[in-house]
């Protein structure tokens, strides 16, 4: 291929037949579908159908990074896995920080397609000299960070593993793949974990060297010298508190889950957990992910406790949320040991936080009872269940086994008035922020092709903040409770981070580099020697996010689904928000933006528009 | 017992056993449930469970009058059917007027349980000799006409016959049962008369001379003194217009369907198939119900195809709207046609109707095609269409056979988006009323314990002509589209509707007296000797209603099934209301006022309250 930034190959594995083959990866396809979450749409799309079973060996595991990734740039270290989600049943990514991307990209090759299942359990390892599918039975039943050092005295310390844990190996369906072990990272969302289990795939071990081309190192030099100043001053709270600096002031407007998502006010709880709080009394040091200046990973000393003195990964702001106040825990070195414990079976910290909440809450109406939990009493703030029911979970024991479907399986499960106190979004548990106190994560969870996402979207820090992208083309994020107006933001940094996901660049870039698009495009530009627009860059972007939606449509994705939890849309949290989300006029304002029709679905004039002719998929889908 | 009013006997059939018993009817019992439907609900919630099955011989088929019935007061010549829904799965009741009521009491019963079923078809004879199950073979597969003519010419002139017709034979799914044939009404909704054809019941005859007692004689008369002439002069529109009458005033608001709730203006339309275009062309004469001296019913002459000549009934409102505009529809010999079809078969109009609305928009979508549908174009307007289609769900063939299970299971059953366009709450089809056009009505219909059912809050006529009742205890009913303190009217509204369906009384009845709620509540006492008052009253129809929600919550209904069909939440009609109805904002201040927690399950403490201790259910239901 011609352009740079690429490796041009796409390598795909036969779990099964034990086939790997090559592919090339053309500039046609590199160019409409950039790489990560939007070339594995494409992948997945076209090599999946209605009938694909997310656990059956038919469904690909594709790990993709894009064309920013390898390279100098900041905050470029990350990687993308899509597949067809165990949780949810409908279009699945993750993306993942850490070092993984990097060091798979250089073994050359952008895109992984993992089908099959192996007899027993291997592990994939890639480096500059090729690929082999290699006997994981020493590695098996291990939890994440002990397989991940395993793997490093065998193989080097060189080496960089995705891993799955128990709750992987076991197929709990929101188990999650962590690289880089213990100060490490997830691609927690959707039940990657269990796809991997699924194949009998412990781990992809990566060490290439190999380099990733530049087309124009000037250009690429003097981003880097024009970002780097402000990448290292800007996001100021982040660098200091990590993501959980903002957690008492989101609690404080009623954006974060209390009690299963239903109460209000809980200041002095959410003192005793947030950022600055963890900062002062448990820090130890910070770290970051491959490219990163920012530096949002925290180090702690776990105290007291089976991990007590140990220096471990601090738990980010979702996980202190779901897994503290989402439960009533106020208890820090609990929500400590509870992330600790999720990393370490491969367990998303949100859905983890989600189902034990909603546990806690079907104990209280009686729905579980004490014998379901082995004796444990799930009462409200009983720090001491969480982390029981955490390993529950994890080794999908008693009640854990019903959890471990998640929420909207459970409540099914329970039945009675369980689905009306389960939060899910199209099967996905909710993160923490909530569209009572921004609107517009209303829309965007609503919206998500994932389910529920606050990172589809991403409205809500800037927001919060009163601050804005500059060049993003809409009007300034900065009210909370407008409905007017809320769609086209929405709509726009969709399109924006369908584009961050692909490239695959972190987030948190937009913090560092002035709150601008700008930046993305010339590194994109500078890297692949592409010539992309503001125009063009965001119209790609809207051309992967409806892939993704016809994903779902054909799937029965529509209207019906893009909705909120029943809670989020009428119950009011007394002492931080009155407001409830007026879903319904927002996503018809949506759906016109967008060029969907009533049902939701992309009309053939909008895709072929976005140059998505052939997927038309007719009248009746 | 003691209560006058009454004929203090239960009747109970067991068609498998062939048992007839008499079970007394105690004082404290018909105080507390009143009769017809609250008295049915009793029953029902007693006899049956979560598990049984609307179509299996141990759901009970009860037929209930209550203490006006019989009676000389006006408008009480009705009677209630109740059931579990072979249609919804949840708690059924219809009220029926004619003069079936009058002659089943007047055999000496109050109610009527039917369980079981006939190795062969039978029907149930009752006069004041006795009871008997005799054999119907030879009326089983007419319609409920000819079968109606052929028990009248079998057995007498005088005996009033309540039938199954086809539909109801072959288990079609929104099946009626029609009382008094070609000139006689129907116990429309829920699908009772599948029931009775699960029961191989084809028809109850009765033919009852007895005498109902009566404690105040004078008052009596004294009451019908003072209303006989408002009677006769009050609900002019209705006596000259019949129940279509404000059909064109409806459509021109917007409480109206047309072209499956899709379409605001239809002006030309609405005009050629209203009430006064049918009195003007069609009228032969009017007719009327027991101890009515409103005569809303019609007589037509139907002209062309193959009734063409024939004095037949005319169309009621809900009929013409859903068989007609909902259709796109404008012929009225056409609806004239569908609905003689549709009362011969024995089905549901309102829901027929839907039903053929939604295959119209499911033929226009690509979900049915012109095979499905034997060779029939199914486009919108296309009157013959909706003829052969009505054929087609009588006798359950080609795609009538789908459409004959009600739109949710159609709709599930085609798969897609079709649940999308399927109008229905908890499996009901919405009769001709629109939530966009009056909020009220959206709450009444999301909350109405048979599904969506204009009957059970009856807000809409009130609100659109501007006056209200005056002893409501509630502010008017003459804002459509205010929110606040809507839930009141709807509460108040449903309590008085519960009284008069235990009555039973017609709901015209206000219309006639001077919309006063006191005449109601005078016969009550003259008849039975009681002492209600206006909060003893309102109380009991209070008790009534929340027996029939904990029969549904019990089922598993809650708050998320008090919803609203998609496009009536969404979609807004042009040229007619730009409205939306905020079903979650009346729904909290309802629910509030109800004395129900966030789920809609009503407190122990309301319970207790409304003397219905002994059904409290527990925390999981």
């Amino acid at each position: 291929m011609k352009a740079k930034g690429y490796m041009g190959k796409i390598l795909r594995i036969d779990l099964s037949t034990r086939k790997i083959e090559t592919e090339q990866l053309s500039d046609e396809v590199a160019l409409k579908f950039i790489g990560g979450s939007g070339l594995g749409a494409k992948i997945l799309y076209e090599e999946t159908d209605k009938e694909t079973d997310p656990l059956g060996s038919e469904n690909p595991l594709i790990f993709a990074v894009g064309p920013v990734n390898g390279t100098k740039a900041f905050n470029s270290d990350r990687f993308d896995v899509v597949s067809k989600s165990p949780l949810t049943g409908v279009f699945a990514e993750s993306n993942c920080g850490g070092y993984w991307g990097g060091k798979f990209k250089r073994c050359g090759y952008d895109v992984m397609v993992v089908k099959g299942r192996a007899e027993s359990p291997v592990y994939i390892n890639i480096d500059d000299n090729g690929v082999e599918i290699r006997d994981a039975a020493c590695y098996w039943g291990r939890d994440t960070f002990e397989a991940t050092e395993a793997f490093k005295n065998d193989l080097g310390n060189n080496v960089r593993a995705a891993v799955i844990g128990q709750a992987g190996e076991s197929l709990v369906k929101y188990a999650n793949i962590i690289s880089d072990g213990k100060h490490g990272r997830a691609t927690g969302r959707c039940g990657l974990g269990a796809v991997m289990g699924s194949k009998k795939l412990k781990a992809i071990v990566v060490n290439g060297t190999k380099k990733v081309g530049i087309d124009n190192e000037d250009g690429m030099t003097a981003i880097m010298k024009r970002l780097g100043p402000l990448m290292k001053d800007d996001p100021e709270a982040l660098r200091i508190g990590g993501t959980t600096v903002g957690l008492d002031f989101n609690e404080s407007i009623g954006n974060h889950p209390v009690r299963n998502w239903y109460q209000g006010n809980w200041k002095e709880g959410a003192k005793k957990i947030t950022g600055m709080t963890m900062v002062e009394k448990r820090l130890v040091k910070r770290y970051h992910c491959g490219q990163c200046v920012i530096n949002c990973g925290r180090v702690v000393k776990a105290s007291g406790g089976p991990f007590d003195g140990q220096e471990i990964a601090g738990p980010e702001y979702e996980t202190m949320s779901l897994l503290g106040s989402n439960c009533l825990v106020d208890d820090l070195d609990a929500v400590i040991k509870t992330n600790e414990l999720c990393n370490r079976y491969g367990l998303d910290t949100i859905s983890t936080g989600n189902c034990i909440g909603f546990a806690m809450e079907a104990f209280e109406r009686g729905y579980i009872t004490k014998n379901d939990a082995d004796g444990l009493e799930l009462s409200w703030g009983n720090a001491q269940a969480v982390i029981e029911l955490v390993k529950m979970i994890g080794k999908r024991k008693a009640v854990g086994k019903l959890l471990g479907e998640g929420v909207r399986r459970a409540a099914n499960e329970l039945g009675g008035f369980a689905p009306e106190f389960a939060l899910e979004v199209k099967g996905l548990e909710p993160p923490a922020h909530d569209p009572r106190a921004h609107f517009s994560v209303g829309l965007g969870l609503a919206t998500s092709n994932r389910g529920a996402c606050h990172l589809a979207a991403f409205t809500h820090d800037f927001e919060a903040s009163g601050t804005s992208i500059g060049d993003l083309g809409s009007p300034p994020l900065t009210k909370r409770f407008i409905t007017d107006g809320r769609a086209e933001n929405v709509f726009r940094m969709q399109h924006l981070m369908s584009m961050l996901d692909s490239l695959t660049f972190c987030k948190f870039i937009l913090f560092g580099n002035g709150l601008a698009v700008q930046p993305c495009i010339d590194y994109l530009n500078c890297i692949t020697g592409w010539d992309f627009d503001p125009k063009e860059f965001f119209k790609t972007g809207e051309r992967l996010f409806n892939l993704k939606r016809l994903y779902n449509n054909r799937l029965g994705i529509s209207r019906k689904d893009d909705t909120l939890p029943q809670r989020m849309l009428y119950h009011k949290k007394e002492g931080t928000t009155n407001e409830l989300p007026p879903l319904n006029l927002m996503l018809n304002e949506y759906y016109k933006l967008r060029g969907w029709d009533e049902f939701g679905i992309p009309t053939e004039e909008k895709l072929k528009e976005l140059g998505l002719e052939e997927y038309i998929q007719g009248k009746r889908m």
